[in-house]
């Protein structure tokens, strides 16, 4: 880190909630981090502050143009009382991806990284210890400049904000139903659907409200262009289990490059299970599904890493997958992500990264 | 409006700028409006307040979800000091579809113009008199509960600022060139192109900047799936006289349902020029200049009002409209609509609401 990193402690501690409920993103830790960015100084002035509310101008720009940018990570504590990161270079790689996208300036990832790990050990009793647990972290860019044109910020904030959260799923790894959704589209290739943006999941509500309404966990995205290629699930990525080989939506600029689903491929390949990035559309799904050759179906992502799904409802058409119960490659799969996650399970791939190793500049 | 208005006046006013010099949403006035909104009490507490920052927690859902919407409408004082506003009601009527789309709860219309006339009425003073100058009003809605999920919050704030803004040409109407954009996409049927929110905006950022470097002021959007029919040009409508016919591309769901755009449609009906709204594709477009057909071309918003186009780039074949000077029908359709706005022409559709005329409840 290149600036002295200024640390703020809070005076007043906040009373730490009970880890058998905690929800996800409810409670926030006692400290944060804010980097600021002006045209002339760059990214300049990173500090750990108590958290606070951010105070900005009615007319800045994240109101009105959304230009923002937003990251989500876990920490753990082991047993034997070390930090453990799930491949945080990962995401800051992917925030800059993201900034490319919506025209904010590019972030230094080392410096980022080291004030990710700092803050951590600031807080590092927030991490709850019990199994399931994590402390979820957030990054995010915000455009502070009050000005009411539409045109790139001249002034940003980027800041890290921590939730110690429970697991996704209060008793285990449950099968959840899925609605196939055929009238609203998250996003289309040329958009934004590869940036991990706000306007991406505020497009997504209406029909998250609505498969709500009929009983359903979440929606099943159709591509926007022929509205048949499968997507994600919810703010998930996608993976089938068909005759033994495992198939993922290919990245194609409308789908979200997640962290989770790039550590997935990487630990089918590891096994020697078959696994290929293509095209895939719900037609051919259901085919598969009538042949009985749709073994397993799980959604992906760092909130609830493994999210198996039991049922789909695409235009009045349900079919059950696997009985409605986990399959046994969704267990093998989340049971060995969060083994290693928790420190628990070997790191065959060195994708933790402690947070007690702090640089020398801060 | 059923709950009383508080209005705590500013004690320390601003210096109002320079009316040669307003600009374009960069000046803001002295006073603003806030409304609440909490699940238990639905929409409560309007009051006007002197401007001032915004305090959200860092995890308000607008900054990581963007679930907002905004709406822009221009306030005109006549010379004989009357406070002319276009057409309010629709902008509000088009704020609550926004709304429906992005899962905010509906809005009151009257309440909502209640207040914008009263704090137009607060602020008169800070309405510019010289000619092309009027107060630009942004109300705006934001989703303000402080959890990381992703659903609808259930605590948003709706806010209006004003800006005094400049003639958006400071040398009257002049032609533009306009770049088509074939790489990037601003919105697809099934999306949120047709709401008025943040990140519509945001999408638009990286093509925006790209055709600036190209030394062009706007794209033209093409359609998201066929990549050919003509969308929207910046964040304007647009329309192209071909043949003494007025075409405009037709309202699919993925365009804004221009306020501008629906008066001059208006406007052009009862002059007796022909008007059609209808899929345009840029082919067509361009085969209608080789024969000489294509007459005139202009953007229309609110901001600009019209926006004549002197040239367009397609994959670099670059075709210039109308000599590229302003055609007589974009002058003809600046005059008539800046005149009836400005309280000088007369007003044929009733479309000027007067603010001075508040509501009892007030």
């Amino acid at each position: 880190m290149t600036q002295a990193l200024d640390i703020q402690h809070t005076l007043t501690k906040k009373i730490k909630p009970d880890e058998d409920k905690l929800g996800f993103g409810i409670h926030f830790t006692d400290h944060m981090f804010i980097l600021d960015y002006t045209a002339d100084k760059g990214w300049h002035q990173p500090r750990i502050i108590p958290y606070q509310p951010i105070v900005l101008d009615p007319a800045a720009k994240v109101f009105h143009y959304g230009q923002t940018v937003f990251e989500g990570l876990k920490a753990y504590k082991t047993e034997d009382g070390r930090i453990l990161l799930f491949r945080p270079e990962q995401n800051l790689q992917r925030l800059n991806r993201s900034n490319e996208r919506l025209s904010i300036p590019y972030l230094d990832e080392e410096l980022a990284l080291d004030a990710l790990k700092q803050l951590i050990v600031v807080d590092q009793d927030w991490i709850p210890s019990k199994a399931g647990t994590s402390l979820y972290i957030r990054p995010f860019i915000i455009a502070t400049e009050a000005l009411l044109g539409v045109a790139p910020s001249t002034r940003y904030q980027f800041m890290i904000i921590m939730s110690p959260v429970g697991p996704y799923y209060s008793e285990g790894v449950n099968p959840v139903k899925i609605f196939v959704e055929s009238q609203y589209v998250r996003a289309v290739n040329g958009g934004v659907g590869e940036a991990k943006t706000a306007g991406n999941y505020a497009a997504g509500l209406k029909a998250q409200e609505g498969a709500t309404d009929k009983g359903y966990s979440q929606v099943l995205w159709l591509d926007g262009v022929h509205r048949k290629y499968i997507e994600e699930v919810g703010s998930m990525n996608v993976f089938f289990k068909i005759n033994g080989t495992v198939h993922t939506p290919a990245l194609n600029g409308s789908i979200l490059d997640g962290i989770t689903r790039k550590s997935i491929i990487q630990l089918l390949k590891h096994w020697n299970i078959p696994v290929v990035e293509r095209t895939i559309s719900i037609e051919e799904l259901y085919e598969h599904h009538a042949k009985g050759e749709l073994e397993e179906a799980f959604g992906t992502g760092t909130a609830a890493v493994i999210s198996p799904i039991g049922e789909l409802n695409w235009q009045d058409q349900k079919i059950s997958l696997n009985g409605g119960q986990t399959g046994e490659l969704s267990t093998k799969l989340y049971q060995t992500l969060t083994g290693i996650q928790n420190g628990i399970l070997p790191d065959p791939f060195n994708w933790m990264v402690e947070a007690t190793a702090i640089s020398s500049h801060s």
